[in-house]
């Protein structure tokens, strides 16, 4: 390893729109785009995410929701504004954005965003959720939201919605 | 947002029991209640995760397991006495229960649990695991236990278990 | 619970390689074997996992990486040597490897590893992926890496990878 990160090619870049059945099974993906107004942001996917899977003729199954991004993350917890201040504050105090951290450092790292920070609090988040699907609609429980961390915004967020299941 | 938190809603509640099957293909979902004991406990549910899955003719596969709740967290750790402490005390000493929380504040919260920190224990440890299946039994190490991480009890939690594979 | 750790028993262990397909449906799990030379050391692994889904006649689906320990996990993030120090540093810092911790004390515990640290850091990473297939390969951004984060090597270290969907 270098002062560059490595980069990831496949072959072929992912679609946009992505189909595949086999005798009753219905697996599709799509990208969403999202677009932050803030350095830490948390955006409420729910409603998003309930209406594209109503979408499909798909009972039972799963939904995979999945960051393509190392510095925005996907959780689940409550959609309320004196929360999500907390959940800042929280991932301001465990990785400080001032240390001196490395990726940081020109003399170790080619990386012009100056975004450590952003990088340690998404593995702590982590990148993507896998969610149930039953009755044809996702199962959550009643203060469950999803909730996308942008934590280097604002930026357009590129995200991977896929369902899998069977009608 | 507002001081309250945004109520998730399904067209209709998710079932006890749900099952699909498309040729050859068994998914099954049911709903798993367990009652805690302590505010913060960890519930080892391996053996009732392995018997679960035992019964399904699901030779290949996955089993998903998630917490219907945004204060209980689902992990992968030993069962043993001394590292559940430990576990509780790390939890306590990088989420300070006592600080200035909005979440526990009334001028900006409706919520009367002041369980901010269980909010916050709980999006570091996530909601969700999805382990593999491989001849008819869940995949795991020789040390690998599932856990329930109940961060705001006692309560009666809901859990929803859903296998997915082929014979 | 006692000094010792539950141990997890499956009837019989898992197979090597193990398939299973159902009308178009392929599933197909496999152990993979990373040995590792430091005691806290990421593993670059997208290369092997690239190449491990290109093999299978799987256009859309799911391939899911399961760590078979408590104190390994596996995480997404850049591959840069900066940040990888980085990374190192945070976990230090979030969990200090010489607190009094009870796994660590023979009065409490019978584990001769002295490695509370690893099992508590492995806990905020967490031990399982759930990626995306797409067009026949895996669904990841520019900058995303899958890194296997061993925590108390050196060791040889075993992961579980199922590939999952349909041609």
């Amino acid at each position: 390893m270098s002062k560059s990160s490595t980069v990831t090619v496949r072959e072929r870049p992912v679609e946009h729109v992505a189909t595949a059945t086999a005798n009753g099974l219905t697996i599709h993906g799509e990208t969403l785009i999202i677009q932050t107004d803030q350095r830490i942001e948390l955006v409420d996917l729910t409603d998003r995410v309930m209406n594209f899977v109503r979408q499909f003729p798909v009972r039972e199954g799963m939904v995979s929701l999945w960051s393509m991004h190392t510095t925005c993350a996907l959780i689940i917890n409550e959609a309320q504004k004196a929360l999500h201040a907390d959940i800042t504050r929280v991932l301001e105090e465990m990785v400080d954005r001032d240390a001196e951290w490395m990726h940081n450092d020109p003399q170790h790292s080619d990386c012009d965003r100056m975004n450590a920070d952003s990088h340690l609090r998404a593995m702590l988040l982590g990148h993507n959720l896998t969610l149930q699907i039953s009755g044809g609609e996702v199962v959550l429980g009643q203060w469950q939201r999803i909730l996308m961390a942008e934590l280097d915004g604002p930026r357009a967020r590129s995200l991977r919605i896929q369902i899998f299941g069977v009608s």
